[in-house]
C-alpha cells in the first residue's frame, strides 16, 4: 500500500482490464444500458449521476464514453468543476443544480457537481471544519430531498494514486501535443493534494448516505474504471426498475379541530374608513416605492408570498403592493396546478426556477405552501411526504435567508360568512365570474380541514428568518394597508442590515449570515409572527 | 394643433372620457377580454402585445390595468425599457425577445420592448440614419417572421403632448410623495425630446407594417387611453379568432432530379489509411483543442451544425470533434422531433434558446435545417412556409454572424449503397440496433427527393457568412479528419479577426461587423462552399 491511506486504500490496488475483456464486456454493457434507458423513460423517477474525483481527465473521459454508449437524447451532461463554470456566483448556490435536475424518465450526469464546487470553495476560502461541515450538511439535505422524491442518486469518485498522477504530469509536460486531453485540465486540486486530501476524505465520509453512497473507483486503468462504473450504473438502474411501480392512493386528511388555533385568535373585526384608506394607501405606496427602489439598487432579492383561503383578497392586496414596486424589477407570479414539465420534477423545482436575482422582487400569488394546504386536505400525497414537506420548506427558506433574501409570507384570513358574501358578489359581477370555480365550493365544504391544515402550516413554518404575517382580512382596506406596512418595515430592516454588513459581504458564503444575525430574535418563537394592530 | 407635428397631430387633440362612461364601458370590456383570452387558449396562435411610447408612466399604468382586467395566468408581462434591463448586453440582441415570446394560446405583453431598446441605443450611441435603418430592418424582419408564423402582433405607441409632459414634471417635482408613480421613471427620452422626436417618427413610419401596424394613442387622459387600447385589443383578437381554423394538409414534394447537383459533383472516393488516420487525428485534435480553448478565452461563440442523410456518420464525426473541445464550455445537442412546448413556438425558437454564450461552443446534431429537409420531403408544411424558411434561416445566421458567432455547417454525404451497408452493420451490432428505426427505411425510399431538397438547401443557404462544408463521407476516417481541419481553419481565421478588431469591439453593435468584413469573399458565391481535398 502506498502513502495514501484510509478510504482510498482499496482504490490503489492496481486493477486493470485487458483490451479483449474490455471489448467483450463493453458490447454487452452498452446493450444493457440502452435498454435500461428506454425502460426508464416509461417510469416516474429520474436519475442523478454524480461523477467527481481527483482524476479530472478520467472523469471527462468517462463522461464522453457514457455519452457514446448511451442514447444521448435522454442523457443530459452538466460539466461543473470547481468554481470555473459561468454561474458559480449565483445565489442561492444550489439554484445552479436545481435548474439542471433531470425530469422523470431521464438521466442527468453531473461532472464535478456540488462536491467539486464545495472542495474548491473550501480550499480557496480556507474554511474552518465547522464551515465545511455546515456546507456539507446543506448538500446532504439536498441529496436527501432528491432521494426522498424517488430520484436515484448514484455517486462515483474517481481516484488516481499520487504516483500515477505524478507520472502523468511529467509525461504531459514532456509531450503536450500528445497529451492535450490530459494537459488541458487545471491541476489545482492535485497540486493542493496534501491540503485537499483531508477535505476529500471528510467529504466522502460525511456525504456517504445509505440511500446515496459514494463508490470510490480506481481510475488508473481507464478500461477498468469504465466497466466498473458502467456496470454499477446498470445494476443500480436495473434494481430500481424492478421495484414495483407505486400506485398513488388518496390519503384522507383527518382534521382535529382545536379551539385555540392561531387563526382563531386573530381579530378579524378591524376596519379602516374609506377616507383614511385613500390617504394612507398613497403614503404607504410612496414609502414602499422608495424603499423597494433602494432595495433593488442595494442588490437585495425579495420574495413576497401570499396565501389564504379563496376570496380572502390576495389579488387585491397584491395589486396594491405591485403598483408600488419598481415595474422593471418586480414580477407577480400566479401559481396554479403544475404543468407537465413541472410535474416531472420535485414540487419545489418550479419555485427554484422562479427565484428573484439580486435586485429583483418576486411576488408569489400562492406558492410552495400548496403542498401543505390543498394537496394535504385533498389527500393527494401520502402522510410521510407531507410531513417531510415541513422540513423541506423550512430548509428551502433557510437557504434563501442565508443568502440574504428578504422573505415575507402573508396569510390573509377571512371568516366563513365573509367568504360566502364574496362568492356571491363575484357571481353578480360579470368580469369576476371567471374567478369562481367548482373548486371554490369544494374547498369551502372543507373549510374546517383547511383551517386546521393552515394552523399547522403556520405554526411549523413560522421561522425567525421567514416569519408569517397573519392578516385579518374581513376588511379589505385594513388588509391591504397591513401588507404595505409590513413590507415597508421589512425593507427598512433589510436595508439597515445590508448597510451594516456591506463591508463583510465578501465573507458571507458558508457563514451564518442573516439567519445568525436574526438568532437573537429566535427566542420569540411563534411570537415572531407579525400581527400588527393599527 | 400645438408644436408637435406629423404622426402625432391626431394624438394631441385632447381626447377624454368621463368617469361614468369609463366605468360602464370598462365592465363590458373586461368581460370581453376575459372571454377572448379563454377562446385564445384553445387556438394555435399567440399574441404579442407591444406597448411603447414617450409616456412611460402611462405605459406602466396601462400594463397594470391590463393585468388587473385580464386573467394573469395567461398574460405574461415583460418590462423592457431602453437598456435598463438585465440582459441588455446579451447577443444576439434579439435573443432576449425570442426567449420571452409567448407560446400558442397565450398573450405576451412587452412594455417598451424592441422599439424602446432601439431608440435608447440610437440616442446613446449617436447612430447615423443608415445604422438606425439597418437595425430597424432587422426588427421589422423579426416582426414579419412572427406575423408569418401566425402570431397576432399588436403595437401601441402612447403619446403625451410636450406641454402635458412639462406640466407633469413640474407637479412631480413639487410633490414627489404624491407623484411617486410618475417620478420613479427616468426622463431620458423626454429630456432628449427634440433629438428623439425625429427618431421616433422614423421608427413609427418605417416599422408600420400592414400586418402589424402602429396605433398611436393620446395618453393625456388615462381613461381614454385605457378604453381605446383595451377596445383595440379586443377587436383585433375577436377578428382573428373568427378566422377559420386552418386545416393542415400534406403537401407532396415534387423533386426534379438534376444531374448537375452540388452533391453529384462531390468526390466520395477519398480514403485515409488507418495508420495515417490515427496520427492525423491526434495532431488535429490537439490543434483544435488548443484553438478552441483560445476561442473560448477570447469570448467567441461557436455554432457547429451537422446534417446529412441517415448513417452518414454525423455521430462519429461529432464525437471526434467533441473530444477535442473544452468540455466545460461545449455542448452537443441532438435535435429530434420538437416537444410540446417547442411545438407551441416558432420552429426557430428552440435553437434561439440553445445558442452559445460568448466563450461557448454548441454542436448541433441536426438542426433548424430539418425544416428544409425532412419537413419538406414529408410535406409537413405548405410550400410558402418552406420558401419563407430559406429567408428566415439566412436571416437567423446573418444575425449570428453580425455578432461574430462562428458558424460552421457540415453536410456529410454518402452514396446509396454505402447507406445500405451501414444499415446492415447496425442491424448486426446489438448496441447499434437502436439507431435503426422504420423512419430510416422510409427516408431511404425517398432518397432522390432528399438529395434534391438537400441540393436546394445547400445552394440557397450557402452564404459568405455561414458557408456549408460538403464532406464526402463514404470513408468515415476521411470525413472525420475533414471536419477537424475545417474547424481548425475556421477557428484560426476567427481568432485572427478577433485580434484585429478587439480594439473596435465597443463600436460593433449596429455596424456591419463580420458580415461586412467577409464581403470581399462574397464574389465567390457558391464557390465559398468548402470542399477541401486532401
Amino acid at each position: 500500500m502506498n502513502e495514501s491511506t484510509g478510504l482510498f486504500a482499496a482504490a490503489e490496488v492496481g486493477n486493470t482490464v485487458s483490451k479483449a475483456d474490455y471489448e467483450r464486456e463493453l458490447d454487452a454493457l452498452r446493450v444493457q444500458l440502452l435498454n435500461l434507458q428506454y425502460d426508464l423513460r416509461e417510469r416516474g423517477f429520474s436519475v442523478v449521476l454524480l461523477i467527481a474525483g481527483d482524476d479530472r481527465p478520467g472523469c471527462v473521459n468517462l463522461l464522453r464514453n457514457l455519452h457514446e454508449w448511451m442514447d444521448a437524447r435522454y442523457l443530459q451532461n452538466h460539466v461543473m468543476f470547481g468554481s470555473d463554470h459561468a454561474d458559480a456566483a449565483e445565489r442561492p448556490a444550489l439554484a445552479r443544480y436545481w435548474r439542471r435536475l433531470p425530469p422523470a424518465g431521464r438521466i442527468g450526469l453531473f461532472l464535478g457537481g456540488w462536491p467539486s464546487s464545495l472542495l474548491r470553495a473550501a480550499l480557496d476560502e480556507r474554511w474552518s471544519s465547522a464551515e465545511f461541515d455546515k456546507a456539507l450538511d446543506h448538500l446532504s439535505r439536498f441529496e436527501k430531498l432528491l432521494v426522498d422524491d424517488g430520484t436515484l442518486v448514484l455517486k462515483f469518485w474517481l481516484h488516481l494514486p499520487r504516483n500515477v498522477v505524478q507520472k502523468r504530469i511529467v509525461a504531459a509536460r514532456a509531450d503536450p501535443e500528445k497529451h492535450w486531453d490530459f494537459a488541458q485540465h487545471d491541476w489545482d486540486v492535485i497540486e493542493q493534494y496534501d491540503e485537499a486530501f483531508d477535505l476529500i476524505e471528510r467529504l466522502l465520509r460525511r456525504s456517504n448516505r445509505v440511500d446515496a453512497p459514494w463508490e470510490i473507483v480506481e481510475s488508473t486503468d481507464a478500461r477498468y474504471c469504465d466497466l466498473r462504473i458502467g456496470g454499477a450504473i446498470a445494476r443500480a438502474l436495473s434494481a430500481r426498475l424492478s421495484d414495483p411501480v407505486p400506485v398513488p392512493e388518496k390519503v384522507p386528511f383527518v382534521a382535529e379541530i382545536d379551539g385555540h388555533s392561531l387563526l382563531g385568535q386573530l381579530d378579524l373585526s378591524l376596519t379602516v374608513s374609506a377616507d383614511r384608506y385613500e390617504s394612507e394607501l398613497t403614503a404607504l405606496q410612496a414609502l414602499v416605492n422608495q424603499l423597494s427602489h433602494q432595495a433593488c439598487e442595494a442588490g437585495i432579492a425579495c420574495v413576497f408570498v401570499f396565501e389564504g383561503v379563496d376570496a380572502a383578497g390576495k389579488g387585491g392586496a397584491i395589486r396594491r403592493l405591485a403598483r408600488a414596486l419598481p415595474v422593471q424589477h418586480s414580477r407577480v407570479i400566479p401559481i396554479g396546478a403544475p404543468n407537465e414539465v413541472e410535474r416531472a420534477h420535485h414540487y419545489l423545482w418550479r419555485f427554484w426556477m422562479r427565484l428573484p436575482k439580486p435586485g429583483e422582487i418576486v411576488v408569489f400569488d400562492r406558492s410552495w405552501y400548496g403542498r401543505l394546504l390543498v394537496e394535504r386536505v385533498e389527500g393527494l400525497v401520502p402522510e410521510e411526504v407531507q410531513q417531510r414537506a415541513f422540513d423541506e420548506i423550512n430548509e428551502f427558506e433557510s437557504t434563501l435567508a442565508e443568502d440574504r433574501f428578504v422573505v415575507c409570507k402573508f396569510w390573509l384570513q377571512i371568516d366563513k360568512d365573509e367568504q360566502l358574501e364574496r362568492f356571491s358578489a363575484r357571481a353578480r359581477t360579470p368580469y369576476k365570474k371567471y374567478k369562481l370555480t367548482p373548486d371554490d365550493f369544494r374547498n369551502r365544504e372543507n373549510w374546517d380541514q383547511y383551517q386546521v391544515a393552515a394552523h399547522e402550516m403556520l405554526a411549523r413554518t413560522n421561522t425567525s428568518y421567514a416569519p408569517w404575517s397573519l392578516i385579518g382580512a374581513n376588511d379589505k382596506r385594513h388588509a391591504r394597508l397591513q401588507v404595505l406596512r409590513i413590507v415597508a418595515d421589512q425593507l427598512t430592516e433589510s436595508l439597515a442590515e445590508a448597510a451594516n454588513t456591506a463591508t463583510e459581504s465578501g465573507r458571507m458564503r458558508g457563514k451564518q449570515g442573516k439567519k445568525g444575525k436574526k438568532g437573537k430574535k429566535g427566542g420569540k418563537g411563534k411570537a415572531a409572527m407579525k400581527r400588527k394592530k393599527k
